[in-house]
């Protein structure tokens, strides 16, 4: 906790408050309170505080006089009130209104001084931002920050980007109010990379988070739909796999809301809420650059589209009238089968896991970026909504072989898929005869066996291009490209 | 065919040639070439030719003297060669390129001529173009063209977009070398819708091919894989199902390509091919846009993933390694099997067509196009790549019914998928327990049965979000947005 001069005003124009906060933090809607109150309650920061309209500055000190806030009328109390080089994060919405606070703040800061977005931003505008504002000497960096409001109030995972320098004076800040891992302490934030490197990790931590709220309302739906199980009963279940390799914060709370009866009354809450997905555009992001990298990211995909489907009334209405299984299969033992959604579950977690580090690398590569994964595995340990205990064994992967090509490449996710693929096809297979959608499960499936295949259709695909477009192919049995004169005398000719 | 003066010297600029084609096409690599071929041989049209490099349009007059070319060697010469209003076709690169000949056209033309792209354009540099050269009062025509080098050369499908006015010259143009549909001779041209509407719908068209082209992939895998048929066998096949409603280009050409030999000898060409597929990016620009407009294409999505991963040799050695089913199922009946296929692929065809037609929807009504949907299928019943039988349906089920909102509504199609899921499940179900991928017929079996579904688990994603970002829910029983105080006392507050 910050010293507190309970006699002065809580404004930054007074003389004793000039240069005396370590940050600040500008933006005082819910996420910014939050994360200036959570660096207020950290030994050795003192945390100077900014709105464009200045009530809601005032309020907040006023609302927390413990915290000892430093109220800043004006960027330019901001900037005075901050020691040097001044550090101050900015929460505001992504987009223009960040654009326009980042050139308030550094019309008044100096070279050297650090601006960071702790914003949603997508990492192109930051790329950008960075670069500009490294022209004028600042540095600037990118701040994925994840954890909902609870996160940054109690300790976020935190993933900057930015300089080197910049992350020299930030990092030891940001240190203090990030998550602890539970298994060793460490604070959940590491210097991701230079420029857009933070802004780009959480957004495929959004996607990676997509896909495993997709793969657990899958593994909910075959329970309800073949196991004819009610929400209470697979709550149990939940709960009963958060005891092992499943254990993670999603499936904590998905038995949690599974338990939760109407506040109405009438039963589980749950059948009372309209089954209609939102979503807020970052797992759209993390598909549109997957492809842009040329990397399959299938499940993000699949559970991205499965949200933007259930909110499509007109086409469900029209679904309704289309024809399907009289009933769903018979589940000979149901035991059987809970083990087999598990292994699954598991399974294609993985493949979800495996296809998002394979975003991260070949962004890392198309940017420049030198990304660690087993540290971004280790930073996502707590404070995000994906923090699991499956993320400390990605962790160790890494360590154990730090030229991992891809996850699956690693012993022990490559031996748990080995022992879930059977149980993994029966569910698929039941699902599919019983006319329950379960297409991240499938999708996962269908890259598993890819992968494995030694030949695939797209030798198919490359004659077919060379037919109507003389796209060429290349061989198996020699070096180069080539066409065949289809519409001659189907003589083949070496094109390059 | 034109009339022709063989005296004259192959330049516009002799006095003879001024204003005397009512056609240019400017930049002769092959699709250029091929198109102004096509122009020139149709009657009443005479083609001003122009490149950058004048000797590759001299050389094109002088291989071809019959067509009455007006070579032109600068933008003036070509502008002086066409008459009034101006029409002239850009054939060149996608991008800057483009933008380069663009400019030096538009500083030559006047108010009221004609300026056409035919490029494979990003619809949204052609929103952009359209605006820039209305201000100069020149109509631009961002004009999708399909069917490869022959197509330009024999009768492509034509999407032209841009104002109603540059279409009222250009379109009689077209019309001389569009594609004419077998059923009705009706030429594949028609005003697609203003702006970019054309090269949007070109790349649609492209993304539903790379679908179809998986699909018929998935088809031919599971074949060869499961049923242990020959490529001479499957041509068969695929020559047999060619004569019913799966009739199209591309399962006419898959009979020749997999009963081609390797002309070096030693078997079927197929098994020397590379299993590496390529791609030019439009799979993935649709799949990006139905993303920003929250369609669902998960067809056209897999069928770019199945690229990617097919060209990603690192990641398929490690997936070399990994266990899967010791060999394919037992099909007790080949022959049911076989038609358990067809129906598979025909249903699955179905859908990504219809998840294509939806992204044509969404795209014009989020971009203010008036498209018509039939008329987009009735454009694509020749020329171009997915030209098919199937394309008289589409456009006969909006004949019947313009306010059809999706395909799956139509009644044949319903049908014929009604048909079709039982074998299309057992298809899936088969390619699971063998460990080939099918990818594609899985995910369109999924959306199948996610619209057919009452209820969907995309209310415990609701739930989920709600516990850890205060997103908050809808009901099924009451209006408003809701929020439950998971952390307080569990109970429902009213947000809106």
């Amino acid at each position: 906790m910050s010293e507190q001069d309970p006699g002065s005003e809580p404004a930054g124009t007074e003389p004793g408050a000039k240069g005396r906060a370590n940050i600040g933090v500008t933006g005082m809607a819910v996420m910014g309170s939050n994360l200036a109150r959570n660096l207020a309650s950290r030994e050795g920061n003192t945390v100077a505080i900014h709105n464009r309209t200045t009530e809601k500055a005032e309020r907040l000190a006023a609302d927390h006089p413990d915290a000892g806030f430093v109220v800043a009328r004006t960027a330019q109390d901001f900037a005075d009130a901050l020691a040097r080089p001044r550090t101050a994060v900015i929460m505001v919405k992504a987009g223009a209104p960040t654009d326009a606070v980042i050139n308030e703040l550094a019309d008044v800061f100096e070279p050297g001084d650090i601006i960071v977005d702790g914003g949603n931003a997508d990492f192109r505008d930051t790329i950008r931002r960075e670069r500009e504002l490294r022209a004028r000497g600042i540095n600037f960096v990118g701040c994925g920050i994840s954890g909902g409001e609870e996160g940054a109030l109690l300790g976020p995972s935190l993933m900057p980007g930015g300089s080197a320098e910049g992350y020299a004076t930030l990092g030891p800040i940001l240190q203090t109010i990030a998550a602890r891992a539970p298994e060793d302490g460490e604070p959940c934030v590491t210097h991701v990379g230079t420029d857009g490197a933070g802004h780009f990790v959480k957004m495929v931590h959004n996607g990676i988070e997509y896909a495993d709220m997709q793969l657990i309302g899958e593994a909910y739906d075959l329970m309800r739909r073949i196991l004819g199980m009610t929400p209470a009963e697979i709550a149990d279940v939940f709960d009963e796999w958060n005891a092992g390799e499943l254990d993670s914060y999603l499936i904590e709370i998905t038995a949690q809301v599974l338990r939760q009866d109407d506040p109405r009354g009438g039963g589980p809450l749950i059948d009372k809420v309209l089954d209609a997905a939102g979503a807020k555009g970052t797992g759209s992001w993390t598909v549109q650059n997957a492809l842009d990298l040329g990397v399959p990211v299938s499940g993000i995909a699949e559970a991205v589209f499965a949200r933007s489907l259930s909110s499509d009334p007109a086409r469900r209405a029209i679904g309704q009238e289309l024809p399907g299984p009289e009933r769903p299969v018979r589940v000979e033992d149901p035991r059987v089968f809970l083990a087999d959604i598990r292994g699954a579950l598991h399974a294609a977690k993985i493949i979800a896991y495996a296809q998002g580090f394979d975003e991260i690398a070949a962004g890392a590569g198309k940017y420049g970026w030198e990304i660690h994964p087993g540290e971004i595995a280790r930073i996502w340990r707590a404070g995000c909504i994906i923090r699991a205990r499956f993320l400390g064994t990605i962790t160790q992967a890494y360590a154990d072989d730090p030229g991992l090509v891809s996850l699956l490449g690693a012993p022990v996710f490559a031996e748990s898929l080995g022992k879930a693929q059977q149980g993994w096809r029966r569910v698929v297979a039941a699902a599919v005869y019983s006319g329950v959608p379960v297409p991240a499960f499938a999708t996962s499936l269908a890259y598993y066996d890819a992968l494995r295949s030694p030949r695939l259709p797209a030798a198919l695909t490359q004659l077919q291009r060379d037919f109507f477009g003389a796209h060429t192919y290349r061989r198996t049995d020699d070096e180069g490209s080539f066409h065949v004169l289809w519409s001659g005398d189907r003589s083949e000719v070496r094109e390059s």
